[in-house]
């Protein structure tokens, strides 16, 4: 796709923390270009550069900077629109951009469990994207990403799944402090400090993972995965990165050489579809004791690859592992991005076009 | 009894980070005074002031400061040592004296599993202490210190245990870099950051419980708990205080009130006998869904107090809870301290004074 | 003065950071008893331990807790209030009280320059208490505390103002988060971080240290000390204690040693008087190249005394030196006290008791 | 050139954490080939993934993790190398390779006040390289890139200083822990904390400049830049950048405008010959009262760019400034890469190769 056929696409909630790494991420994106950014009231009519208060570890690219924020009102010129508000205002929000005929692919929680609307890790369940044609909102659609803290956790254990079938998992999470917004955790909280809490999260973690291994049904709805799941999720004094520690009991027997083969082979849709957002190993199994690390590894595969290491048997489940992942690339702005590639490289995009 | 008639002690391995501790908290200690403070070769010979790399956040004593080092060979004055050597010399030393007719009590690793060696928390398994009767070192005796992460654990089983009876132990940590020693652990490795491994501490965490939690035979020897226990650590950017991700099955029904009032009630030997270092509560729960957290709560009891929070039922065990103790007070030094009470007001320590 | 003749006091702004702070260094204290809580409507009517998101390491005094917070009028049954309130309505409400015949000790920055309103260190201006007869707010008085960046520095320029005279200060400071509030500066902006700018600090410290070392005239207003200052302020890593590299120019020689004796020998009216929050040291020299540092020193003389270090020649000033000093308590909440106190021994309380 | 015909480079202290960041920063160079790792004996006949404690935030390349580590001999095939090696035996192990004909590019101290070495910084004193003509040390030559904190400094004084000429410098800096190396900073030294001391820093901050900005006279040797100059620096919580707060005295007036056209438009001989690690900004400007932050801003320009805020008048000097450059890519193995390529584009390896 040349560069001036770009899709034009839209950034819903675009002066919050994922709203600009979205903005970082599309800023040289061979198919999508950023058209139009909205945000509250108190941001439309302002320049960008105004509006925001920009925390990125790079540059605002002067471009951007120089756009005026529009209102969140489904009257954008973009049909493309990624959504990155806030829960309190995103439900409402993206049903009337998807009533309005706009499609709506989101990093908010709001509609995840809704029964018409995908939950999608692209290498874990692309099939699920068909859920769409039965949606209901309008003549658009709502596509949804899930959690932070789940994102990670379901890429590791999907190649486990499919070979070996999972029973149980249990999860102790040690979560950055990038998954809660801006100004989000404040420094007097976490500086030589862990908050054991974080609202909200536990349930997530102990739900999503069933619909994203679900399988769909013949109404194209998703029977879910009969997992049981026990999530414990805790703030840590780290930028970017949560690292989880993960517990797992299978169907079937496997050896610790299994388990690693299989993270290490696994290449799905994204990777055979060759997207621009997807990591050549979406799983990466690290050797070394130490391994992995949010700050050493939080960017390999660009920030979309799920880094693991430390697989052990377990006295009380069968395995044991840790698993890494950047929560706000492959967890949020970049797994988001991801879904919109699948989906155009699938052609769920064309018609609106 | 008067300052003049305290009792007096050695320091082993007095110039490491839990040899300063030792020395903070016994400047003012009413039964105990430091009389001889014993470091590697390298050491002995200087004054203190010079040997030591004073890491304490209080200003060094100057008495002490001005004490020469000596070397650690059983020919000290004081007949009761604490020892904080490193565990690479202490088997050896701390052997040799208790040979030489030395009251050995030890922050290190070697002896614990020793079948003749107590490995004591005073507020668990005071009784333990009979052990020391049995021992063939020589004419002194050797009691021992759990590991840091065991004691805060252990201490928030203990009151569970004797009510309702746990058969498993899950358990996932985020450690102080303070638990690594001085340097210990790199700044480069911790800062935005975590480790997911603590050399040995996992193994450490899965086999002490049961021998401090079981009871002692006939043959005065430790009839082990049958807990089945699983343990992953990790290091965290926190300077004082391990906090503990737990989760337990119970062999009796227990309510969330019946826990909690376990807790809130424990109250063992130590605070019967109104042990100088025995915090009022060994055992504290917090309310709000927050706590508790390493730099607000591990001071609490003057660091002595394990304080624990978000008691909840669990999907796969029964509860889950968090627990926070001060690694290098109750987790160390602090601990050991309080064996050395208990075995005083025991009379333990009578024939050699 | 027994327990049950303690002094009734309130907090104005008792929910806010410094609010707390107060709280807690006033729960026990010999002269002043925490009586009244007030805070925005927003608290008021509400037990304070519903209104507070308490975040000092120490658990909330239980009596405390269950007080009901009232509004900020001036309609309190204790007529000594301490604010603590937020500079946005620090003044109007300061001064309501001050009419309304009410001791108003602030810590806010409100009335610092106002040409009647003594800015007090207690060690180094006690004299500038007597300009509150000359104030004209009403029947009663307002008094300040110095900003937390300023208090240290000067504590340490007194002694050597005092013996050699200073022209000039030049200062670059590198300040704790808590000195931002709560929940203040977010963590996505300091972890991994410097923040080189903090809005008013620097303006404060250029000029608050003329007044505070000016000398009180015929007219009771202070002629300002004539020294050139320059200040940069920086937000660092840390969660309290601020810690400042200073350069100083002499009008008269000195020498190192002079220096260091002036600080270890300086003692003053607070120290004569023996309040109860003044430090042995209210400025204390310490050896060793690497000192002073806030996590290690912050607390000495419980808070309140400001240590120093690394006194050098220096080839553009004459002397270079590096001071720290607890910005929460001396440069807040504790120097206020101690101002309470010295209007309380020196006889400026007793008309409104 | 092309990839086949790259010129072979050795790095003398491989293992170090300046020697893994060379390794980092040649992995793809397109003129420079890493051929031999070199350090102690320790390490030398071990794999390099062996001997290294890998520390980097990316994965280690598997053709340099397989290489064989060999001593720091000058008989290595590679005719270029580039020295990490620790002051300690840096001194004498560059003299051997020089001796021995090897060009020496050096990050150490050791040579850099050397009266025929030339002390660089490629946009700052390119035409100091014409001293290696007159080297002594035999048929090759030494190089050396100055101190970290140096590099960032002078980087931002010299278009000024060629425009109005300084007179005087006083900076007071806040380093990254990187800049003490692998393990360097203990954690428990610098988590919430500070310190206020870094080993020959001052010094080096002190004279360097003056070599750096000096005018090579008709002897080959440097006369220095007459100005003054006082450094206090500190160690801070941050992995990566130095921060620095620096004042100056001009010789000639200069408007705020001038000062920022002049950074902003800074280029020299890297940019004119575009060599490969030259920045297009060496000094960029940065508006916003918070800027600039090492977080945020330490990799622009692939970490080679210096950036520079909050300009401002001052009352003690003309002007203070806030500068920001990565240590240890500008400031150590990016820098001295820079050199390398500059001593490449201008014939100087010519008659090595």
């Amino acid at each position: 796709m040349s560069a001036n056929k770009r899709i034009k696409v839209a950034i819903l909630g675009a002066t919050g923390s994922v709203g600009q790494r979205f903005i970082e991420l599309l800023s040289d994106h061979p198919w999508f270009e950023i058209n139009e950014l909205a945000a509250s009231d108190r941001s439309a009519g302002k320049k960008y550069c105004d509006a925001v208060n920009w925390t990125m570890a790079s540059l605002l690219n002067k471009e951007i900077a120089e756009k005026v924020v529009v209102a969140c009102d489904p009257k954008l010129e973009s049909k493309i629109v990624f959504s990155a508000l806030d829960a309190s205002v995103a439900g409402e929000i993206e049903e009337s951009f998807a009533k309005a005929g706009y499609v709506v692919i989101s990093n908010s929680k709001n509609h995840r469990m809704n029964k018409n609307v995908p939950l999608m890790i692209p290498e874990v369940n692309p099939d699920h994207l068909e859920m769409v044609k039965y949606q209901t909102f309008g003549k658009g659609v709502i596509v949804t990403n899930p959690n932070c803290s789940t994102i990670g956790m379901v890429l590791a254990l999907k190649p486990i799944h499919d070979k070996f079938g999972i029973d149980a998992i249990n999860v102790v999470t040690m979560q950055a402090v990038s998954g809660g917004g801006y100004p989000g955790v404040p420094s007097m909280d976490i500086l030589d400090n862990v908050v054991p809490f974080i609202g909200g999260e536990e349930e997530k973690m102990e739900t999503e993972p069933q619909k994203i291994l679900g399988i769909l049904n013949a109404n194209y709805e998703v029977d879910f995965a009969k997992i049981k799941a026990s999530a414990q999720c805790n703030r840590v004094n780290v930028t970017d990165g949560h690292t989880e520690c993960v517990q797992i009991k299978l169907k079937k027997k496997a050896t610790k050489e299994e388990i690693i083969k299989a993270w290490n082979d696994f290449s799905a849709e994204p990777q055979k579809l060759n997207l621009p957002f997807a990591p050549k190993n979406p799983t990466l199994y690290l050797d070394g004791e130490k391994n992995p690390q949010p700050r050493k590894h939080r960017n390999l595969g660009n920030g979309m690859s799920a880094t693991i290491g430390r697989l052990r048997e377990d006295s009380l489940f069968d395995y044991r592992f840790v698993v890494l992942s950047h929560n706000t690339v492959r967890g949020a702005a970049g797994g988001t991005i991801l879904i919109a590639e699948l989906m155009k490289a699938k052609g769920y995009l064309d018609k609106y076009l």
